[in-house]
């Protein structure tokens, strides 16, 4: 559990008497860091939860909201963008394997869910708190500034070219545009970036879950990132 | 919706007065097809989709069981193996990006969900019944067999060799185990396999969701087997 960052603070914790006992040490150090510390009853634990296996520790955490050009003037060079994403399980997923992929930044335009709901919060497995999440933000206003930055905007369709295709384009800052599960991206998203991008179906599967595709891309992007650009050193 | 294949064929097909005339083409190839054609009312076909958004469609499918002999009979170059897999949603996804990116077969060990059960089948999305799904196998058996047929077993773990280390050897026939998300894959099996291997973490994420880990993992072996093979020859 992240306890405090530049973008967030546990400012209270609620612990069952089992709990408090297990995470000591996480107790204080909250404690020490400014939250209050609540006691609570086991069943006050699980309907504080809105999960069938609760921990027994559960925090109220304040966020401080993102802008996307505080994002885009540290120069990111991997960013997902959910458009108009409404699948909380999906958005969530796609927040924890950007953060595995390295990615600097996850941007939710304006209709998305909230990944602040538990849900998604849970599908990200903790990573909603590792990297920037920008919500409420216009698309157009996030491609317009992509493009201002001189990073690729990839949108992530059906019908692009093949995404072992791109190749060297790759090695530039890129943000991945991803649509929601029922719609996909919208036509004036899709024709306002700098190219489409199909994941190759080899199969006979009509198409892949919006999450799978993001992996593949995220992966892709950090591969061809971190191993064949110029600039990239040490690898890892 | 498959009407028959090999492996299954519809029985019975449940049809609302409203899905009767969507699906006109459909209920006739099925009754010609030796379906029993149902008409039901729309609560009965809510009552019997277990879900909140039903299609007014609904078919009991027959699945003849398949063998893993006669999956390496045909002789796979990629197949998926859940080694007690335990949520339905990920079975599911793992099984779609399994058919997307051109996998010969899905193998569940015992233990595993139904891959037959409402959610996993919906997770899906079809791709239940497009690739022979072998259940109930047990995973030492699987490993004997892989290794017999000279069938490269990897095991996605989180502290093996990075899957970009790999190289040609993922031009091999290949059959990737995955864990379940509690306990990832019991030391025995993955002791038997040939190698572990691992998605790099580029970020702050402890790890990758499965079934995110295994569309990086397929499709890696999907682009290897398809543009670096000599055998490959066409492409796409």
């Amino acid at each position: 559990m992240a306890l405090a960052s530049e973008r967030h603070v546990v400012r209270e914790l609620f612990v069952t008497a089992e709990a408090a006992r297990r995470e000591a040490d996480l107790v204080a150090v909250a404690r020490n860091a400014g939250a209050t510390v609540i006691h609570v009853a086991d069943r006050v634990a699980v309907a504080l939860g809105e999960t069938e296996h609760p921990q027994g520790v559960l925090a109220v955490v304040g966020i401080e909201p993102v802008a996307l050009a505080d994002v885009l003037v540290a120069k990111p060079r991997l960013v997902a963008v959910l458009v108009a994403a409404a699948d909380p399980g999906n958005a969530g997923a796609i927040v924890r394997t950007a953060d595995a992929a390295g990615a600097d930044a996850v941007v939710l335009t304006a209709g998305s869910v909230d990944p602040y709901g538990g849900k998604c919060v849970r599908a990200s497995a903790g990573s909603i708190f590792n990297l920037p999440v920008v919500t409420g933000v216009d698309v157009g206003a996030v491609l317009a500034e992509l493009h201002q930055c001189g990073i690729l905007a990839l949108a992530a369709t059906m019908d692009g070219g093949s995404i072992e295709r791109i190749g060297a384009e790759l090695r530039r800052p890129t943000a991945w545009l991803f649509g929601n599960e029922a719609h996909g991206l919208p036509a004036d998203v899709t024709a306002a970036a700098d190219r489409r991008v199909r994941v190759p179906i080899f199969g006979r599967a009509e198409s892949l879950n919006v999450a799978a595709a993001a992996a593949v891309c995220l992966y892709e992007s950090a591969r061809v990132q971190r191993h064949e650009s110029p600039e990239a050193g040490s690898g890892h």
